[in-house]
């Protein structure tokens, strides 16, 4: 298959695994050579070894083996990474150090001071800590990370008016899907007609992810952006999307118009712009007064758009606004995906075949 | 039925006006006599004009005829208002100039200036005010309002921090049960899996409330409490109750376990304790990290008590928590009810009858 | 647009009518041109009058006006019935008297021993009745008549049974999804976490409406087939796809293997292969033991196809299987436009545009 | 406690054992003074080994040791078992050998030739069968099991109408509920809005199990009914309560009303009226057309009442019906509480305390 990328998919027999190989079929870049999950599927057929938990399994690769996360058996120079963060903590450097470009999404690596953590249409420019990371750990490859899914969402529907109007102070509640907690996660009987105020370290990894991704990279260090951010995680039951109740202080208020003007006319870095996973547009604002609801929007640019609405004044910060984001599209796999795109589009993918673009 | 007052509920077709049935079914005070509702309603029996939505129908009032809500038809002396604000804008002030003490759960008459809006373990002491109202109104009865269903937990967690810190900023977020949109109230479709980030009128009443709440009664005018409120509501499928993330600044910064002391010692106005539906303890301190829940805390203290967790401090204000109150029971019918047996345990009930002590 | 037919939509408005303008939007040979409903939403413009329900709002048709259901105003040669019964009654004959085919999910006519009432897989023949259909009541157009969503189901996974081994004894337990009902429908509080072991009128219509389609069309009336159907019919709370467990007893008693066999083969009627709706297979046999499921299978063939699985020997009848269909898509609006589709197929549409191959 | 006899629970940390040490809170004739679990469990407090699922955890029993489940550490002479079969097939015979008698909900002896399988208002008789199973298997003490949880609802819905008119054929379609399936039992992610046809080894216990319970001890051994039953079951989001669609097939075809006078009349056996868990009325009919529905009926009885509906005649087989039976409490833990109250009230309790009734 002349022009593609090999690529890897680690963890692929997990709900984020299977999003990535279902994502990736038919990728025009991308193809699908080898998944690779933990010892107890690592022999098996990909077929015995998943538990398939979305649409129709992916029949052509039912009879693949499944292989030991393990970078001299795995050889594919791009590697997406859905392994949980106990696993990715020695095998995504393993990879790393043998050449290999790992996108991941685990939490180890996401606030380590040379790893970009990186939304492409918001700090695209962070991927540039790539040549510091290889030089400063001797590793000829690389981790890129992705954020944690409600982390995601917000950020995306907070870029823009960082950008135009400097955030200070977020307080940020969720409302988050099942699941965002994986296969087989959240048990029936906590979740039916159900709401849980609590997700382990959800939170912390909340409150300082968001500053990293706004801040800047500086040529040699991440600067992170100087605002606070109060997060209060809830689990609710629905199937797909992260919801983020928001209220918001700037450095210059906005009017309700001028910041809807704002949100409206974001496009993003252009280096994120027109690639394979690229939504038409990464902001879509809805002006119902009871959008955005996750069963109604959170299929928006194929999962990969973030949806906002009710966009109003606060009385104690300044704004407030309601952001939907799809937490295993935009929030992870997808999210993932673009990130290698944006790398193959500038250039910094290891290998590249010919034919790409 | 001697000592007993015979009471009557105004809209009892409905999912409130059934609570208030079920709730005063052997109530040692109060006796339901008559049952009124909409003229769609009167002239059936009860048994007919009702759709009865939890638990098994009372038989012994299938019967009964439901009669219009008109006060030359109805004649006890306390009447329990589950009517909508449409209807109760003319019907209850109906019963009160027509010697009716009216308990309602409208929200025509809660901002007035000379209605009492009472949860009693926080602000018993504004039921003074029914001697102004009846006064400047020329009425012989009175009404006394309950408060929004979302804005009661939220104010119960609030009352002994407010005394002890003085609360300055409130942000609230909410994810309220559909039991607080009534029968048939929101379609399945809308509600299953999915998450509604509107409620009509919600914000802006839990926004006006809470400082009405926490004021004081001056004899002569109600003094708001000095505090913001910042609300966004959220309705998520759950049966029954009204969860509140809250995010409090205060004048006296306290520590969490300052804030726990406080929380876990409140036992609420002596006026309102050891009254039949009074709960052993107004609010139940959760330790557990995921609790309250909806599903496994709602039931406390038969429905009446308010359950906090995960209290914690704050980056952006001082201090984070969580709220849980039973939105038809605390929220509504029975806190009408716990209302109308402070009115009866202080004097202030029309026409007691023999043998209440 | 030349080529294609102009199409109205009846009922328009409302669940059934929206999926019939969603699933409409781009078809090859229909094109929607008049938006009709009843008289509370005519005048309106279509975003005005309509709640959508599902999806992105189809912008496009947002300033249409809604026209009423009037044969007078309405100009269409073919015309999509999303009307209820009540209203269907007087409309539906009113359309076709003035020379148009209407395609209606009412079940006002389906029984009618004129009438086709037709899943094109099964009794495409049964579409001959128009003939006499319009001699005998002087009608220049028609009604085809498409079956109650239980039943459409039931009948695609029955009917290779049929022809094979002679059903004549079918038990079927309905679990039926809350979009069967409309919007609003089903109230949630009737609907999260509850089964409602009835809806109104369901049986009667799934225990007449099989037999109906699995039977013929002699040339001057339909023959219905010798069977009988007992039907239970449940809500569940599912979104979409209705499941039936059926136990069938036949003339010729097949083994498992047998069953299997004949299910894969069936292909359906040929006239109702390669249409523009038609699913690469209108039956998906699945051998997973816990398949076919609603949220996983609905989708199935764009939602055209029916899934069947776990079919097994039943100690008392025959055979056992369960059976899931969309229910709005080839259970309502979908059905109603591969009718369409035959018809246009067969040369048996009014006014042929030019260009339609 | 005098007068009272010791009870330990085995698997006391899983759901059922849960219901059990809840059901047990103040019983008036048993005491919980053990509580026994799985080695990963053993030597933790209850606190620490339980996730508590239900309402509020039992304080007084937090710091209790969970012990082993082993007859030389386990004393008291009462078990009640909510093992599962693997950890049953073992522990259950050697605590019987060591003279305990063990209420198993387990699966693994139901169906042996000298144990009884009981629910006490059907078949109280099959008690004697304790007899014959200590001799032949040379126990002190002795095995008593209650059935399916599914086979339950239904077996008490049949008990009636096989009295008066023989049941021959039962089609039994399930629609049961998440809590079925234990802690943490099914993902959210298979269960929230869908059904899972199929529920591993369920259709083949209610196969066997009604034909034994609804047969008659000789004296010697079991004679089973002669009936014949076919199960299809289905999961479905619903906490608890699993509802049975029943098609019945007599000896003698009653009639509606013949029907509904016999499920109306009935008490069931004698031995099994006016112990502490005995329900007032074991059947409670139904006549609204929509019921039972699990959320509004499955607390009949304290949970411990069996809801029918929808009885009507059936076109194929004779009657069609619908059960609804608590599954965790009088389907599992109820349902052996019952058991050891008829125990001791027939005398077949060993070692009965002083004080008893």
């Amino acid at each position: 298959m002349p022009g593609r990328w090999p690529v890897a998919v680690l963890g692929a027999t997990g709900a984020v695994g299977q999003t990535f190989v279902r994502l990736l079929q038919g990728h025009p870049w991308f193809t699908v050579t080898e998944l690779a999950a933990s010892e107890r599927s690592a022999g098996k057929t990909y077929r015995e070894a998943t538990r398939w938990i979305e649409g129709m399994f992916p029949a052509h690769l039912g009879g693949r083996a499944v292989l030991p996360c393990d970078p001299d058996v795995v050889r594919a120079p791009i590697v997406f990474s859905a392994l949980d963060a106990a696993a990715a903590a020695d095998i995504e450097p393993a990879f790393a150090r043998a050449g290999r470009l790992v996108l991941s999404n685990a939490k180890c690596f996401r606030m380590e001071p040379d790893v970009p953590l990186v939304i492409p249409e918001v700090n695209a420019g962070h991927l540039a800590a790539l040549d510091i990371q290889r030089v400063s750990r001797g590793w000829s490859g690389g981790i890129v990370t992705n954020a944690n899914c409600a982390a995601t969402g917000a950020t995306i529907a907070l870029a823009p008016l960082h950008e135009a109007f400097g955030v200070q102070q977020v307080m940020v509640v969720t409302l988050q899907a099942l699941s965002g907690a994986g296969y087989p996660g959240v048990p029936a009987l906590d979740a039916l007609g159900n709401v849980i105020p609590y997700i382990a370290d959800e939170e912390e990894k909340i409150e300082r992810e968001i500053p990293k991704m706004l801040g800047q990279w500086t040529g040699s260090s991440f600067a992170a952006a100087d605002l606070v951010v109060s997060a209060q995680a809830n689990r609710v039951p629905v199937e797909h999307g992260h919801m983020t109740c928001l209220a918001v202080k700037f450095r210059t208020r906005p009017t309700r118009s001028e910041a809807l003007e704002v949100l409206r006319a974001w496009r993003g870095a252009s280096a994120a712009r027109g690639l394979p996973s690229s939504p038409p547009c990464p902001l879509v604002v809805l002006t119902e007064l009871d959008r955005p609801q996750p069963r109604r929007d959170v299929g928006m640019g194929a999962g990969m758009a973030v949806s906002v609405g009710r966009v109003r004044a606060d009385p104690i910060l300044d704004l407030r606004l309601v952001a939907l984001a799809h937490n295993v599209i935009r929030g992870a796999a997808g999210g993932s995906i673009l990130n290698a795109e944006v790398l193959a589009a500038t250039g910094r993918l290891p290998a590249a075949p010919s034919g790409v673009e």
